[in-house]
């Protein structure tokens, strides 16, 4: 086992839920979940495409002014990995068949999962089923799946059946507060369907949000196939007789697209131009993509190969999530699941975002130009909520709030700033200077106003921020959340520096925006005077204002199969406690570190760690690296290790929904600005380098402003060396260096 | 008009959603609707069944671990008051009809609404029709209704059509948060039907609460009648052709049980008795017990007729709520209409068991009987929200809580403390000891353990109760909320007393309680310990601990069409300002007023006041009492005329969905608590009278264990005359006097 491979050697029947989304593959427009081609047996088997959702009323059982009005779910989309295989009339069932062998492999390098299963039938026949599928980086409406059965004894009729199947939706949710009910019946009503030759096409629309959806399928295969395509489905079947050593393989290509009007002469086209390339070529030109994003991103760990494996599916699930998902989001799960409704959340700000920007900045900048198209709707919302400027919703596909439950939802007022804080930190990054003044100064502008609003000064002069939730959603609507008023000051600071370059760039420009000097000076003010709470016996910041008022959670007397709390403790009892469901404080600590010393950022990761439960994903990674910066290398491996395997291991029991994007995100985070200390806040970069002492190496790429730095640690040191670019200051432990270029031999 | 009537005169048409519930006529039991007989026109005609309810699953959008579970909505009961009539065929519709006169009464001496129409047909018919209408307070099961059409001008046909109408379901509701969205479907199901002569009998059941509802009509008339029954309705057609100057009677009579299993033949053995006594002698008896209401409850002012009215209707409306309530308790509405669904809440405890216990002190203790009742459920709920003990649910009907508004429900924690506030009242007031000890003291030891532990000891050795809501819903969830806190005190004070009190009295019960010295001990550490937040600069009480730290709402930028402003703002709007639904502090200043000097009432007062939209009706009574009492007349007469007239004013513009029971049980508590300053929370009764400068004169009785005084204000003084009873103690401006009884004349 390589470490570019996640293998499942043996049908693993247990683990089969969370296998759908470990076993995905995405390229962030269209995801395909990891269900056998057969169809069974499977969880939650289907399609994810980015952003196509559905639309209902949210009912309140007790209403108030301004909720949410809209929900909105992404849809399971049509199925295109189905190919159902039948040998001697008898279908292929990994539940019922007789299995000899089963192997399948998420080759990372490649970016294709890959199977190999030996099907005995009743009679004894014996067949090698072979598989690989994709959705390709190159061209993002594609997937692509090649299926091939080998007779092994010879004189077997198979027979293969393709198929575009619409799924009924599913009823789950169950009691988990963290998904939706569900749909009460299909969610895609059928607008058109057609069938030609061993080509299908459908085209779908939902009943209340006004989009559609074109789903086509075609076939390379050496045998007749004819399409049948009726409703929200469509079907070819293929028959060989197959003497022992004889194969039938049947490529198979499906394309989509979606939109207020869906375009299936843009699905036809795709189509057209996969059946020319053919499978081998699809996969070889997606596997470029993949190759180029290793070159920029891998982490190479020596001397700990399960975990240099358990890296790269983390960050391969990033690639997967935000490669191609122009114009788009990044859900809360990616394109693997249908998980948190496919909202999006802060999480690509913060936890995505950062990777991104250091790696591909490009995907970087798209999810930040997809998040500023949002400004029209958050303006809308900050009405709604009683203020000018604009609010950005807490969970959203379309732009408009989508969260039903106030007090962890719109109440989070900081992602605003976490916002604010992604659009500086790309500009600080990549040096896009344009970018941040043509896009990101509305943004960073409308988002101060509305923190000038929320807030206000109290008698003695200081910026208060009253009735806020934090990050961490076991304390709701507090005053003065330590990690709210320190982001929302560097939101403030942001835009007073966003509008001085202005000033300097585009004086027309800021004009245009109503900015006035006595503004800027109200946040300057605002800024200056910001109240962020500590407790001064303690020596640690405040989560919150009042935090220390509450009773201390009791740990010892809280059985193991109580966690996550929020699934067996009323709200209001969480809310009553020192108890944190994920980093809040810790996180501001890496966000705006300057402004904590080393001594505080200990004590204050000493008072809050002991209450953390972790019941979030979002929390270990960031643990970690805090853990790392105050010298904690015993808790930052294990946090980091936590973040890890959250989906390999499944270890919070809901990756079946979906793989834990912002995770993987942190996880890049606990390596990178963990273990080697990087921080770039400032545009300046930094590195305090601790490897773990299991490991042997640590070796990454970064792009810093056009150029590109390796780092490389080991025990005997830190070399960083600088692959592209004239060359660049950075700090090592404190102490300043100037990386110049490598000196290219000279021609002879 | 004199003090005892309410009139429309002409048909109001603009009012005739409000005067739907103004001149609706109920006993506590059943209520009927004021819509006319004849159907039309009508806002939301119906009856009330104290009690009779669907449940639903409450679905959230977004959910959580503990939430209410089962909603409990009030249900439209079979109408029994419908009588339409047509003259020549021609049907009386004030909308549409020619209607010469109209005059209805509230006749709140006699308990009945009667009404006198003109009707002339388009042929210029011309008839008078005479109704009377009551819900029988000697018969709780008893509504009857006399109709009579007076031929004016001769050979008038005359046809009655006398109904039992299944109305279908209120779609209303609308974005008003206070009200339910309503059913889809008729909520009551045909079970059986039939009719013999001119009477009916329908049983019915609903869909998902597992009740039965019995209801039948049987008539008095001197014409044939037959009815007919089938489904959900009945009828019976009565016809005659009348001479000038001849009339038709129709006596109406129905008759309601409802339960687990209904019983038709009470239905049938009520409306047996109806039929021998006839109209005249169940109003007669009816009025007998109406006549003693008066005789004990009546409130006289002179010098304002007006409001000697409007204060009668609603000493009324507390009659109608509650008199024949027995094993029910108090909804919000009374049964006057299916606002708040039908819920019982805080009110019955706080504003009209007070009234009860110095005046009807049997209906007092039946609706403490009904709390009690709920100790199982209580006890079920404490699990739920993490503790031992009981927490009696904020809103319900079976017992179970109903609030899908944790913040402004469950949170209000202060309901337990509201309940053994009247426990300990009304034993206090009635001498009622048997009652606290058998079916008392398990709810005061009960709701003292909740309390300890919902709150803690701090580092300082105060006990904190933090994340509650108090009566102000414009701030929610907060810490050590005052009156939260003040009212646990006296809840756990109130059970050490009743254990000293079992531990003299009978030390099985005792035991059977579980409670230990030890425990005791621990009620008097917390309740000596109680947190009760001040500011020592303002000197004034705290409503919570970091009240000052919000920011004042803006009054001068709030424009008055934004009132309710729950209406128009955001809650998390609402939670960050110094902005006030209605008393809070000043309630528990009132209820515990012995742990507060005058000053620190008078400044609390000053300072609250200008924060206070008393948007709710809750508010305005309080705020009149302590205005009394800190010698504020102006704002005491305000305010006092302010919840006097909510309802006759329609002054909150939803009169239509029900009468506002607590404000009218407030109205009395502003007379006697505040201008006569009755004090009686320790079983002392004190007074210090401040006659409103308007009035000539407020006269009232009061009952105190057992005996019965009479206070006769003017601005003469007062007079204090001990009606009944062997002598009592009082205090008057802060000195002792003894009431003795009158001598009487001796014979002869």
């Amino acid at each position: 086992m390589s470490g570019w491979e996640i293998v499942e050697r043996g049908f693993a029947r247990e683990r089969l839920a969370a296998n759908e989304s470990v076993f995905a593959v995405g390229n962030g427009y269209v995801g395909v979940r990891g269900a056998p081609e057969e169809g069974t047996p499977a969880h939650q088997p289907g399609v994810v495409l980015n952003g196509f959702h559905e639309t209902w009323p949210i009912s309140y059982p007790e209403d108030a002014y301004g909720l949410a009005r809209t929900g909105q779910t992404i849809v399971n989309a049509t199925d295109g990995s189905v190919i159902r295989l039948f040998v001697d009339g008898e279908p292929l069932d990994l539940d019922s068949s007789r299995v000899a062998s089963f192997e399948r492999v998420l080759d990372m390098r490649a970016g294709v999962v890959a199977r190999t299963v030996e099907f005995e039938t009743a009679h004894g026949r014996r067949v090698e089923v072979r598989s690989r599928r994709l959705a390709s980086l190159a061209d993002r409406r594609l997937v692509a799946i090649d299926y091939e059965v080998v007779a092994l004894d010879g004189d077997a009729r198979v027979t293969l059946s393709s198929e575009l199947v619409t799924h009924a939706p599913d009823q789950g949710g169950g009691d988990d507060p963290r998904r939706h009910k569900g749909f009460a019946e299909k969610v895609l009503v059928p607008r058109e369907s057609s069938a030609q030759g061993d080509r299908a096409l459908l085209r779908l629309a939902t009943r209340d949000s006004g989009l559609e959806l074109a789903v086509g399928m075609a076939h390379r295969v050496d045998a007749d196939a004819v399409a049948t395509a009726e409703g929200d489905g469509a079907g070819v079947v293929v028959e060989a007789r197959l003497a022992a050593g004889e194969w039938l393989r049947l490529s198979k290509f499906v394309a989509y697209d979606w939109g207020e009007r869906s375009r299936p002469e843009i699905v036809e086209a795709t189509l057209d131009r996969a059946l020319e390339l053919g499978y081998d070529a699809i996969e070889a030109e997606h596997g470029n993509v993949v190759a180029g994003f290793w070159a920029r991103s891998d982490v190479e760990i020596e001397g700990a190969a399960d975990v240099q494996r358990a890296v790269r599916f983390n960050l391969f699930q990033l690639m997967q999530a935000t490669a191609r998902a122009e114009g788009l989001g990044v859900p809360a799960k990616g394109v693997t699941g249908h998980g948190y409704e496919g909202h999006y959340f802060w999480d690509t700000e913060i936890y995505v975002v950062p990777f991104l920007a250091h790696t591909t900045p490009q995907w970087a900048r798209q999810l930040l130009e997809f998040r500023t198209s949002m400004l029209p709707a958050a303006r809308v919302r900050a009405r709604e909520v009683g203020h000018s400027g604009a609010l950005f919703p807490w969970r959203t596909i379309d732009g408009r709030e989508a969260s039903a439950w106030y007090a962890a939802g719109t109440a989070q007022y900081h992602i605003n700033a976490d916002v604010a804080h992604a659009l500086h930190q790309y500009n600080r990054v990549t040096g896009d200077l344009g970018f941040l003044l043509d896009q990101g100064a509305e943004v960073l502008v409308e988002t101060a106003r509305f923190w000038m609003e929320l807030g206000f000064f109290d008698g003695d002069g200081r910026f208060r921020i009253n009735a806020v939730t934090g990050p961490d959603e076991y304390s709701t609507v507090v005053d003065n959340n330590a990690y709210t008023n320190v982001m929302a000051r560097q939101n403030l600071e942001i835009a007073i520096r966003i509008t001085e370059w202005l000033r300097a760039a585009d004086r027309h420009a800021l004009a245009a925006l109503g900015v006035t000097d006595a503004e800027i000076d109200g946040w300057r003010v605002a800024a200056e005077m910001m109240h962020v709470p500590r407790n001064e016996q303690l020596g640690i910041v405040l989560q919150d204002e009042h935090f220390l008022t509450r009773k201390r959670w009791d740990f010892a007397a809280t059985p193991a199969e109580n966690y996550p709390l929020l699934l067996h403790y009323h709200p209001l009892e969480l809310y009553r406690h020192q108890v944190i469901k994920q980093t809040d404080v810790v996180l501001a600590m890496y966000l705006a570190g300057e402004h904590f010393t080393l001594d505080e950022k200990r004590r204050t990761f000493d008072y809050y760690d002991p209450l953390t439960t972790g019941d979030s994903t979002l929390s270990a990674a960031i643990q970690s690296v805090i853990a790392s910066e105050i010298g904690y290398a015993d808790d930052a491996l294990r946090y980091f290790t936590d973040a890890l395997m959250v989906d390999l291991d499944d270890s919070h029991g809901n990756t079946a929904d979906g793989i834990h994007v912002a995770s993987a995100g942190g996880t890049w985070l606990a390596l990178v600005a963990g273990f080697a200390g990087l921080r770039d806040s400032d545009g300046d970069v930094s590195f305090q380098p601790r490897l773990p002492a299991d490991w042997d190496r640590l070796r990454f790429r970064l792009q810093v402003r056009g150029q590109l730095i390796e780092v490389d640690m080991t025990h005997a040191g830190t070399e960083y060396t600088l692959l592209e670019g004239p060359g660049l200051p950075i700090r090592h432990d404190g102490e300043e260096l100037r990386l110049a270029p490598r000196e290219l031999p000279r021609a002879a």
